[in-house]
């Protein structure tokens, strides 16, 4: 991406291993996120431009000396940070604040929009899928590398149970999957807000119970009207602008969650006695650690109990990547994914 | 309270019952609280003036024909807000969000600033204290009505448990008890920010393990000196002002939590990628239902295993009470006892 709007396909010298931990993977799908619509907004106009994507399924091409648990050949799901996996946090399933870790596609790693990448820490970062894949099964085994871990981790950040009331601000592929996500940990009743028809029907298909298209104070009121006027435990927003932090807000019950993964487009909000504390109302979410949840999830996704893959419905080859973007930046598209 | 700064001990009639659910108690010891300090910085002076006091013991004196659970004669507990017991909310231990409860010293409810007071929803609001109750346990027995089962909420909504490090802002009453009430719970390493010695001494003996006095970046920079670089689990903010908010952000761990019970005295605060969203850091907290927590609280008070009342270092007669916000206003007082 050489600046807003500008997103170029290009060539650029083979990725190569350069540390004994580094693996070279040959990416056999990858996509565009919707996180990737800020830069294609925003970003200041370079001569060098900044390589992109972050969601990468693929096969290991090469190890360094010291990658240790897997081999050459191997079928991996990229998580959209690299992480060591032995650091503190690491260990406690917190792979997005690893100490040596960070993201794709900057400071000389390369984005997963192209055809290879170099992998930090292979051993910590990548996870092999067993057994023989399918090519059916790819959508679903993308949406590991980003849009399903981050919805199940919203849902998990906001104490998803048997039981619990849940909205969900955006219907967005994140949006979508936290819907899965929260039917899958057991909610009671699950309300999207959203107002893309063909997307609020996917998100019937994976679990919501009610949508919602209103926005802002109607929208807000909908949920109360719904809820015996106190909102629901849970809030999942997965949108990132001030608009859905106010939703949010407006629909959470006494006592409830917030649960943000949409990365905010804001830095201050409202968080005084008018809004959250008053209300007794928990904050939480950020970037998911999508690696400390993709071993869980993998076996649903291969024996077809769910399919989160669903929210990939425009495919397109590595060099109309730029015409995913337009797409999704459009809304015509819901989540691209890009073929090598 | 007639404006900022303007306490006056005034006769008015005799609290009567209004309901057959209040009850009437003659209040044996109030305080003077944190929190009334911000209307004794900026309440709008009136004629009619507001009835001040949250947090009293006192004796059950008249109760209303449908009052089942006490008697004439009962010593009780009175939390800081008035619930029904019997909603959603009383019953998942949220009062402070009762459908149909509320706050002392406003909407025709008197405060606790005074000889006596009635009480609405007696059986749902007031917990009687069993037994033979001695004059040396006031102080504690007090503490239950707010400022023990504040910082109690801190730490609770902060999931501090064995082997989890804490940071307490702020030396006042509750600061301490949050103090008190981490180290109940387990945790292994309690930091207590504050600057004054006395404070911060009384902290110590409550299970502080290290005390920083600085402030700000200087304040942060401590905390992480002392955490490896990295800051606590738990945060718990008991100020309340935007500095000591900023401190907390600065202070957490990734995957941390701030635990607010400082009642903000702001509405916007930074809660974006740079400050809670890139970390992970949740942010919890609000008004503490320490109706929820007075039982469970009130065995170890009971037979001396803690001693929260030593918060109180001074005691007033009821004229006494506008000296008592003034020397809590000068902070020569940390908490001030009003013996009626």
């Amino acid at each position: 991406m050489f600046g807003a709007g500008d997103v170029r396909v290009i060539t650029i010298p083979d990725a190569t291993l350069k540390l004994s931990t580094d693996a070279i993977v040959r990416i056999t799908r990858a996509c565009v996120c919707g996180s990737d619509l800020h830069p294609y907004h925003s970003l200041p106009a370079s001569d060098e431009g900044t390589p992109m994507g972050h969601e990468f399924i693929g096969v290991v091409e090469e190890i360094g000396s010291d990658v240790a648990t897997l081999a050459v050949g191997d079928f991996v799901i990229a998580p959209f940070a690299w992480s060591d996996g032995t650091c503190e946090f690491c260990r406690e399933g917190l792979q997005t604040s690893c100490t040596h870790g960070g993201f794709w596609a900057g400071n000389g790693i390369g984005g997963g929009q192209a055809e290879a990448v170099r992998v930090p820490f292979a051993d910590g970062t990548l996870v092999k899928v067993p057994g023989a894949i399918d090519e059916s099964q790819y959508a679903s085994l993308l949406s590991l590398s980003d849009v399903y871990g981050t919805g199940w981790h919203a849902a998990v950040r906001a104490g998803v149970t048997a039981g619990t009331t849940v909205t969900v601000i955006g219907d967005g592929a994140v949006g979508l999957l936290a819907v899965l996500s929260a039917k899958q940990l057991g909610a009671e009743r699950i309300i999207l807000m959203g107002r893309h028809e063909a997307r609020t029907n996917l998100g019937v298909e994976f679990g919501a119970t009610d949508v919602i298209a209103e926005r802002g104070d109607e929208g807000i009121q909908k949920v109360l009207d719904l809820t015996g006027g106190h909102g629901t435990h849970a809030v999942l927003e997965a949108v990132g602008h001030m608009p859905a932090y106010q939703q949010a807000v407006g629909v959470a019950r006494p006592g409830g969650v917030i649960s943000r993964v949409g990365v905010p487009q804001y830095e201050e909000a409202p968080v005084g006695f008018g809004s959250l504390f008053g209300k007794n109302v928990t904050l939480t979410g950020g970037p998911a650690p999508v690696r400390a949840y993709i071993e869980q999830l993998l076996p649903a996704v291969l024996d077809g109990t769910v399919n989160p893959g669903r929210v990939f419905d425009v495919t397109l080859g590595l060099e109309q990547t730029p015409d995913g973007y337009a797409q999704m930046d459009a809304r015509t598209a819901l989540k691209v994914m890009v073929k090598p």
